[in-house]
């Protein structure tokens, strides 16, 4: 039976009962990370954590103990018995169960702290063949940097990629592509690799900051900047990227096939860089 | 001890355990309605329970007894007893509670039906005064027609509006007004009552429906046509309305006091309409 961690103690999970008043439930109203285990270390805890105190402060969440989130995720892959495995911690933070009300609950308002851990591997086959992904006007909200769980429009459109065989769904917005339903987008186009600068239109991700920081040491040039949907027809690789799925190949775009339907070469340099840094952290 | 309707059966509030991995806890992958209790009748119950089944519908939520809706409704007015009582029911309808993933989970999984009633009454004073809002960018994703539990976009801009001493933040999307956090909106200019039209930028609200209507029959022109806000100086009246405080008059607009500071007279006249017809609903 799963042990997660809920409100300050670990518990079974079975034990864990979330109050309809809570809202997350009532108004998406809450934060999440998502932070991968390989045998023996957290793939960049501190960024994870960064970022969760960052969506918590724009949300004005108060979670007095943030500090310990790193020792609960910790806690929890030893109490699950995952330590010699490849896992995954997600964690939620709502602002708690209160009267439903638009405005925020009383100040003395204790949020919702929700984890648990368990075992995964992404689908190396997928790494190997490249995935297809279409190509959607963004629908979503105008803060996709709060890494928020109101994600409806996230699921929807990567429902509606799945129900058409594709792995995800890439946003457009105002013309530009902005990033996945879960995951960030890189462009190689002439040897230089693209992917939308931060802002309010797109998640900062961790593995995106690490995919540049490895393109950069690569040797390879990098423009954080957006790409127009008209120059699709310049993109010679893409890829995507996010903590579960880590690095992603996209062989066909939007129903254009690209690097003759094989992950491209410039994204099999920043792979081979990426899985490097995960065989340094297995135990 | 309130009653709520759960998953099939009316059970004290306090027995009611939601998953941790209830899609409404973990996306905001949900719905809902409120519909107000006239100490006698639901107010337009046919048009929530339309709404109701074309938000499943636009989500794929598949509710098979959806159908029983009102009658859960008019049994938690009796089990609570509000019957004599003005009152309000809320019902979210979530995708249910599976492994978390942003696809949707097997289609055997059964959705999550919460539904609890309460008393209520809108508060006459803002009737009277009047209320100042706030206009803010529409921040809010594409698919506003749609009334899903997804709303933080909507509770941090109304909590923005609360921290101003104001009782609505309303949007602007591409320069046109359309709607509140929590309320459609209507102006009148020259004499003629304007509103957003039906779109997926607003939420196509029953109050939002009868005030039309309820206009037409007093003898008001209606245009059903978004209103720029470079002609907001033409303003001479404006109201919100939706089903918890039915009509509510603006008395300013984003620092404009309108109609000297009163609610206005064409306003007044829609409002004693629609008072009219709740009037009759009483028993």
């Amino acid at each position: 039976m799963a042990t997660v961690y809920f409100n300050g103690n670990f518990i079974p999970k079975e034990e864990v009962k979330i109050s309809p008043d809570d809202r997350g439930f009532l108004f998406g109203d809450g934060v999440y990370e998502v932070v991968r285990w390989y045998e023996g270390s957290f793939y960049d805890m501190e960024s994870h954590h960064t970022r969760l105190k960052r969506s918590l402060g724009e949300l004005k969440i108060e979670w007095s103990n943030c500090d310990i989130f790193p020792k609960v995720a910790r806690e929890l892959i030893k109490l699950n018995n995952l330590e010699k495995l490849a896992a995954m911690i997600y964690i939620e933070v709502t602002r708690g169960a209160a009267k439903r009300s638009h405005s925020f609950p009383p100040r003395d308002t204790t949020p919702t702290v929700y984890a648990y851990a368990w075992d995964f591997t992404p689908d190396p086959a997928l790494k190997e063949s490249g995935i297809k992904v279409m190509i959607k006007e963004d629908i979503r909200w105008s803060r996709c940097d709060i890494k928020s769980v109101a994600l409806l429009a996230n699921t929807i459109s990567f429902q509606e990629a799945y129900e058409k065989g594709m792995n995800e769904c890439i946003f457009v917005r105002n013309g530009f592509f902005t990033e996945g339903t879960r995951s960030n987008l890189f462009f190689i186009i002439d040897g230089t690799l693209f992917t939308h600068p931060e802002s309010n239109y797109i998640l900062s991700g961790v593995t995106r900051k690490n995919v540049l920081r490895i393109a950069v040491e690569s040797g390879i040039n990098v423009r954080e900047e957006a790409v127009h949907e008209n120059m699709t027809s310049l993109i010679q690789e893409a890829f995507i990227a996010n903590t579960s799925s880590e690095i992603t190949p996209v062989t066909e775009l939007g129903g254009n096939v690209l690097s003759d339907g094989m992950p491209g070469k410039l994204t099999r340099t920043i792979m081979t860089g990426f899985e490097a840094e995960i065989r340094s952290l297995r135990g």
